[in-house]
């Protein structure tokens, strides 16, 4: 039966009656299969059959080898619901050696494979395209060592970021990375985006704060490169292939990560400002005051603010002002902490840098105060009908002019454009909001525009997302032909026949 | 005439009458030719020919084409005379282009190259073997610009360290790298060997500070990645690949760097400490109680402070202690950071993790009591016939047992063993002082055991001093035959001839 299916490629698949209660999702939110929506042309690869299920199943046993239809839905559908498979097997490892001979095994029977974290990206990354066998590290979710000393932590790839923290939080170290999927995302998707988020301010990205990995290869050979050493200049740093390249060269299996000591006091302070220059002019008069002790800069624009209002009932507490910054500071000693934020604020309203604020110690008024930019996605993600949304790096020269140059573009079309997002790592959250609900069309009217303008700052148009399959197409506008090419070496050398997440980041 | 002596492979060409004032250098001090001290082969490269001089002369004009035996001396010898090379010719090209012509020149014409910048490195990383032709990247030192927004700086591969420092100082940054070597070494240098020093503790590796790089690779293609980014996730993240990878896949051309707020006020407390156990405990309580200000934890043991104290009459300015630490801060607020490290030091006073101690705010103060740490490093190379040195990575709870096991394995042929270091980094320099002059023989019998020991505490025997020419017969040891294996399959697909810095690192 399972081989009429895999070989119809998806057309029958999803059939509504397959459907019995599939968590949160609904049949309303399911997208348009991927291979329709973005047009791709399935690979050259074998169509799963029997001898193959049953390699799995010897292997896994048959619990962990997941067949069921209603299971497998979710592992078909992003939790944006942009992107949808068919495939139709999940497999569990549980170890590295398993991870490695199922790779060994796909890439001799040419079996393509997409391999599951906790399915939080936005690019349709880790979701199949087609019928890929998915990979889930769901069950490789043992915490191996912390140095309590050293402050580095080894864990397998399928640990949840949530739990990390809080293993790490018991003994005063807090995991360098923070993001919104936190409580559902894995360390080792983390690793293979470069994960940014809300600490990259202050702790850097991956690529600094991976002290080791251990990585399997398409044709399952296992590459330790699991350091746990601060400095270890031997050799090629192999580990940074892998972080970033979206599991497109190799999986990750296990993580050592360095993690700093938790900050002990945190205080906010909520600012309202006059216009984008004097944002900018207070970004740096707050990084000299501040200095070691700033944890995130955050801003918000007018209409984001409006739109949250509206939504979900946010208002600022301070009043209307064009532009909003939340700073948040963390550092060990209390007093000094609130002084020096104390003394910047006053400073910056004698200034005339920022028009009014207010600070907070209080852990209730600092979730208070965050919840206002934390109620912003919430707050699309209701209206994601009418909603396009881009995450975009920008030169901080440059940071806003991005929404001004949208909204201006996109006049008739859209009702409001909305720009806020992490200003101290120059990385913008744009939003357009449709008069009418998005379709392929407008997709395609507005989509060149704006990534021509971000490309013509000098900026990124996947700031912390990465590229996946929705930004795939682009690729080839992003780099050089010589960047491109040293990439598709890459991908040949390391994954001869592309079994790994294919249709991805690089074709 | 030159021919002859490029055929010859070095053997009449340093004869001591080519010698003409050599800078601080002479001609006791110079080792004998890597390649008989290290045992190498010729590879079968081509050898400089009039047609070739005459093409690098074309391009690069004969002022930027050096041939004079004299002023050769200085690029074919390192910094610690350990290494000698005997190459006849030094290019020094300006831009990018030139460098691209030069290297799709020499791949065509399978002519061996050598990149040097400062020529600072300790491994013979940047000294030819053979006659490979330098490249010196003397004359590529713009600043091409300074973001004081985002504190991006962008020059080429060949500023010193020391002029970018003091050109983002002026604009209230730091460059986030600071080495003994910083007034000669070469910022290209730094990136491909991912130099450490006394700053990676606060601001992290290059792999975190490196926004973005130029490179040209051994076929003169130019990969441009210098993204001035701080989140840039658009496919694979290849500017590490040249990170670290000490000149043998490509040659850096530009830099791309995160300067952080440079701090404004700095402290330092010397510290006594009665054994190595309460070193670590100490380590752990001023991480939790100065956290974000720590810019600097160095460890010295008394072997150590005895040897400065005869050798450069530098004293502990608070008497004996077996061991003693250097504790430095840097932060925004000066009597912050005073209340912190005093809060610290009586705290650990009192709880009898350190004996006695000095804090210092003034900058004559401070500069006194890291000179007490600079000064290792001048007092070492003073008696440099009778030293054995390396450069030791350690998990922090067997930091210092390897000078132990050093000790007791030497007895007879060593005066002293010696163990000082960045301890924040786990980084150890381990010295052992012989008897006798040092002898190649001697070497064969320590040098296994010192490595064997650190590779069986889990350590590195390159913290962050790279390979070069003296640690390449080790590679074999340290890793896995697959890791070895993609690390030259990497070589072959950047450099499939090569040419890139031959017999070093990977071979």
């Amino acid at each position: 039966m399972f081989l009429k299916i895999f070989q119809n490629e998806c057309l029958h698949f999803f059939k509504p009656n397959n459907f019995k209660g599939i968590g949160k999702r609904n049949l309303r939110n399911r997208p348009d299969f991927t291979k329709n929506r973005y047009k791709v042309t399935r690979g050259n690869y074998n169509y799963l059959r029997e001898g193959h299920i049953n390699y799995f199943q010897a292997l896994l046993g048959h619990k962990r080898v997941i067949m069921d239809l209603s299971d497998l839905e979710k592992y078909n559908v992003d939790w944006y619901t942009q992107v949808r498979g068919c495939s139709s097997i999940v497999l569990k490892p549980k170890t590295t050696e398993e991870v490695s001979q199922i790779l060994s095994f796909c890439n001799k029977q040419k079996l393509a494979l997409c391999t599951q974290g906790g399915n939080t990206g936005v690019v349709g990354g880790c979701v199949p395209v087609f019928d890929e066998i998915i990979i889930s590290t769901e069950l490789m979710n043992d915490i191996i060592s912390l140095d309590e000393n050293s402050g580095v932590l080894v864990c397998q790839s399928g640990c949840i970021l949530q739990n990390l923290d809080n293993f790490v939080a018991e003994k005063g170290l807090i995991i360098p990375l923070d993001l919104g999927a936190k409580g559902t995302c894995h360390i080792g998707g983390n690793v293979s985006t470069n994960a940014g988020g809300m600490r990259l301010l202050k702790y850097g990205n991956m690529h600094g704060n991976v002290l080791g990995l251990e990585v399997v290869t398409a044709n399952g050979e296992i590459i330790d490169c699991l350091s746990t050493l601060k400095k270890d200049n031997t050799g090629y740093h192999l580990k940074h292939l892998f972080i970033g390249s979206e599991g497109t060269l190799g999986l990750v299996t296990k993580v050592a990560l360095q993690c700093p000591p938790r900050p002990k006091y945190r205080n906010v302070a909520f600012l309202g400002v006059q216009n984008f220059d004097k944002v900018l002019k207070t970004f740096k008069f707050l990084k000299a005051e501040l200095g070691e002790i700033i944890s995130a800069v955050e801003v918000i624009d007018t209409p984001t603010m409006d739109f949250i209002n509206q939504i979900v009932g946010q208002t600022s507490p301070i009043g209307d002002y064009p532009f909003y910054l939340l700073v948040e500071t963390s550092g060990s000693n209390e007093q000094h902490d609130e002084e020096k934020l104390n003394h910047f604020f006053e400073a910056a309203l004698k200034k005339f840098l920022v028009l009014n604020g207010t600070v907070a110690s209080e852990p209730a008024k600092i979730q208070a105060l965050w919840s206002i930019r934390e109620n912003i996605p919430n707050g699309f993600k209701i209206c994601s009908s009418k909603m396009m949304y881009y995450d975009v790096s920008m030169p901080l020269s440059n940071y806003y002019s991005i929404v001004n140059d949208v909204d201006e573009f996109t006049k008739g079309l859209s009702e409001r454009v909305f720009g806020f997002g992490h200003l101290g790592d120059g990385n913008i959250h744009l939003q357009i909001q449709l008069k009418d609900d998005l379709t392929d069309e407008i997709k395609k009217h507005i989509d060149p525009f704006v990534f021509d303008k971000i490309l013509s700052y000098g900026g990124s148009i996947s700031a912390e997302h990465g590229i996946g399959i929705i930004k795939q197409k682009y690729m080839n506008r992003l780099k050089t032909v010589n960047t491109l090419n040293l990439m598709k070496d890459l991908k040949s050398l390391l994954d001869p026949n592309k079994i790994l997440n294919p249709y991805k980041v690089i074709v």
